[in-house]
């Protein structure tokens, strides 16, 4: 096991960050390509980000803690941001991912004490039993999973520009954590 | 072809603040976990950023404008940091990149004019002709390429952590634009 709890709060905390960073007055060419029908655009990607600070990790951990594996947790709508349309800016979405996400941060360190709490038992509508440590765990993977794919889609917009160079980058021909390819599961 | 010279700019600039934000202070778990024999872990995708800094980008785009198609431009080694070991810390390294590349665009900037460079060819060793604007694409995907490999590898040092999650992680899955499948490929 690698998972640790200061070093995936590390991760957790910079995310935000990083995305603001990176995404910030950057040209609508950027922000708006995607990979093809389905597929999402950084816009779309920053908005479940916030949709999964709000309605996944904390609620579930909670749920974990108070519930156990008495009842299954209620399934995360991973598409439910695309319900409904925003008309707030690039800049607008990150701040309230990271306001969302420092908050977070500050509840995960009041209500997780590793040594009574990694082991505990939640029950997943999919997967059955499920630890607290794998699901803080997958927090740190899934901001690492989306940082990858906005990165990618990015990528993918000059796939034809590059020339022949395509063929050693390999970042244009893989679909590496695509949303296209689990679409319609629940997380 | 969507490659504009400010936008790719916007990028190029962008990359060496974001990695350093999402890098500086990490945890050496993170900054040293790598995604098997062969493969490089952070430091060794910042080294090889400096390096080609210094040996690829802009020297090609000066040997196109001098030479055009009359010789090959010289081979460059993707791999020619591994063979020098460094005992600077990340954020020494980090600070080099951000140095080199903020000179680089300068000099970029002076260089390149659209209407009279982008169509202009050089040789290259392995590809034969290839233009400015294709080289020029090929840095914006590179850096791309290297911020997706530095998440993806770090993602995966929780592969076994987040339990049955690991079935809606694609990262965990690919090598996307992992070197190990090109190693020995001069770019």
């Amino acid at each position: 096991m690698h998972f640790n709890m200061n070093e995936a709060i590390e991760v957790l905390e910079r995310t935000p960050q990083t995305l603001e960073y990176f995404l910030s007055d950057l040209s609508e060419g950027w922000l708006h390509c995607h990979e093809g029908e389905g597929t999402w655009n950084a816009f779309e990607v920053i908005e479940h980000l916030i949709e999964a600070e709000k309605n996944n990790w904390l609620p579930r951990l909670e749920f974990i803690i108070q519930e156990g594996e008495s009842k299954p947790f209620p399934p995360f709508d991973r598409f439910s941001h695309l319900k409904e349309s925003s008309e707030r800016s690039m800049e607008q979405k990150l701040l309230e991912f990271k306001m969302l996400r420092t908050q977070n941060i500050t509840k995960l360190k009041a209500l997780i004490k590793p040594e009574l709490h990694f082991e505990l038992t939640g029950f997943h509508p999919a997967f059955g039993e499920v630890k607290i440590r794998e699901l803080l765990s997958t927090w740190v993977v899934h901001d690492l999973t989306h940082i990858a794919q906005i990165v990618r889609v990015m990528a993918k917009r000059y796939k034809e520009d590059v020339g022949p160079w395509e063929e050693y980058l390999g970042i244009l021909k893989n679909n590496d954590g695509a949303e296209k390819s689990i679409i319609g599961k629940k997380q």
